[in-house]
């Protein structure tokens, strides 16, 4: 069980961390030393445990973590990832108290055939991204790759759909997020399926 | 082993379910939350034990299932997916002691390409599915998807081969069934191997 | 490690199939309860240890294993497959000391593609079932399906590279065979791979 | 943790390289027995320890190694491959502290679409080979085969991208290096999700 908002400590959010990145990088999203995941420990002021920046995401230990201010700054522990930033950002946005960061080749490859945003439609596993089943075109935002955190989470901001806790990244991955570390990860797992799909070809 | 209809207690048969639905879940086919599997406890008055709602169905325990009558009402245990009642409608319909239901992104894809039923036809593992492996035509069913249980039930009877124990769900997934737990996953396993055949392309 | 012709009484042999079926299983390539391997346990007169037909490629125990003579009928143990046959006659006519037979959706769909053999040239894994890796087109043999298993024979026997210790059937799987287990099982890796290539497009 | 270079013993360096084979071995990049691995034990003179030939890459222990001069010959343990020669050349001329290499369909795949060399351009993915992200071509060299350890190290010699710490060997794999092991691995799985993007198609 993942607690919710507030319950966990820095080292039980870096052991639940931990867990959810082997279990991403077991299913090869998170290549190298890609990616990474947060959750959030305090809302006022926002504090969030970060996965450490650097390593293998499928042997992190309890340790392997950072809070984060809200500007994803270190409050303890090491170095965080730069994109610690738009962790923070995207949990003050939306409200979420974990976000998820992968690199999946679906992501990648869809991002590039329509840069414009990914269009799904009368597909039953939408409800698990709590939109509609039926009947609706529901968008999947793609906004352009940078290596300025500010500019990013100002495209995520302005490109978001505020009904799919969800976006693409062009050329780079997947932002997902959710009210605890396992509706991220369902969160994750149901719009990378949405995104194998139209890889497939429907 | 899973043991044969009217063998298994309620905890017994969410125990055969929870490793079910790990094996189907680490094949990437029960995504998110999706999906749900049943086993049929007694057939007068019919009654399934089924997988517990919204939950991580790599994750489950035994004590994740609940106890349904014909209608997928619940007996014992928490709340049902809605789902149930197609779960009891297909083994009252069929008599199937087991009933699984998947998201796969080949049953999707294949359903998206051939809306009219899927037809398969000189291939070895269509015995796999009580089927001839020469000369004769053989169709998986394709239904549209609805998020009304009966009429999702009444186009699943409409359309479903007597001798093939699967039917499509367009922009859902694959309902599958067989005599026993084991027979359903050996069934299900057939049914998405030649979905995944189909979908390299011949 | 597994041993050599001769030096494996029943069950030790049902041991060594049992985990190399659990390995091709936990690959994709035994859905449902597809496919069978075997070893030779004596040359004269000819027995082979076989699968025992109708489990779970995943499950099998030391105890699931049939001893067959040089025509695939029952000298000890349960039902062998019909395809014990095809297995005797491949360690007969080739001399192979283990046969692989396993259903993957590479072989089936290159089959469908290529029905005269598939063709390939100019790869270093061809070395590992002793072909050349330059210069000289490797015909990997398709030959039509059947259920009787004294024709399939004559096909393979027909159509079969010296070679190349595989044989393609059409709208059915894969034999590969190897001096012992392991090769066989490394036979089988490299033959899948080559498919798997052809499959992606070069 | 894998430890610099000078730090390991043979035995060490074995148990290392094992790991990391058994861990490539499941993804399905080392199948048969193809492919090997090494890791620089000593600059000066140069000594490597690189993986035994010809067993199977997901049961190596840590005595299935082999201590290889500059050349490529043994120093101790049994027959080095033939390929510790390119090993000990890549070590050599770009100050790896260790060297995989792997057989991938997607590199094979790639490599003969690209003969020319692949072009990689505004990934995010570029920064975990040590490429900028944007704007940017980036070129992963493909050379032409050889049984000639010599003349295949000419080629890789002429080809490289001093930038680049990976080469693809048409019809063959993939050559990776790195600092040390776990580098090593990090470089192999960026490269080779680049090129199953590739080959995804974007």
């Amino acid at each position: 069980m993942t607690a919710g908002i507030g319950a966990l400590d820095l080292e039980e959010a870096g052991a639940v961390l931990a867990a959810e990145s082997a279990r991403f990088a077991s299913f090869g999203w998170m290549r190298g030393t890609s990616g990474n995941l947060s959750v959030v420990l305090s809302r006022d002021p926002l504090r969030l445990a970060v996965t450490a920046s650097g390593r293998d995401k499928g042997e992190l230990t309890a340790a392997d973590v950072v809070l984060v201010d809200g500007r994803g700054a270190a409050v303890q522990g090491g170095r965080p990832s730069a994109e610690a930033e738009l962790h923070a950002r995207v949990a003050a946005l939306t409200g979420a108290g974990a976000v998820v960061h992968v690199h999946t080749v679906a992501a990648v490859a869809m991002g590039c055939r329509a840069p414009g945003g990914i269009v799904f439609r009368d597909l039953e596993m939408l409800k698990g991204v709590g939109q509609p089943a039926h009947d609706v075109d529901v968008v999947l935002p793609v906004i352009a790759n940078s290596q300025d955190m500010t500019e990013l989470g100002d495209r995520l901001e302005a490109a978001r759909n505020p009904r799919m806790p969800a976006v693409v990244v062009a050329g780079h991955g997947l932002y997902v997020w959710g009210a605890d570390p396992r509706q991220a990860r369902h969160h994750t797992e149901v719009v990378e399926w949405l995104l194998e799909l139209e890889l497939a070809g429907t």
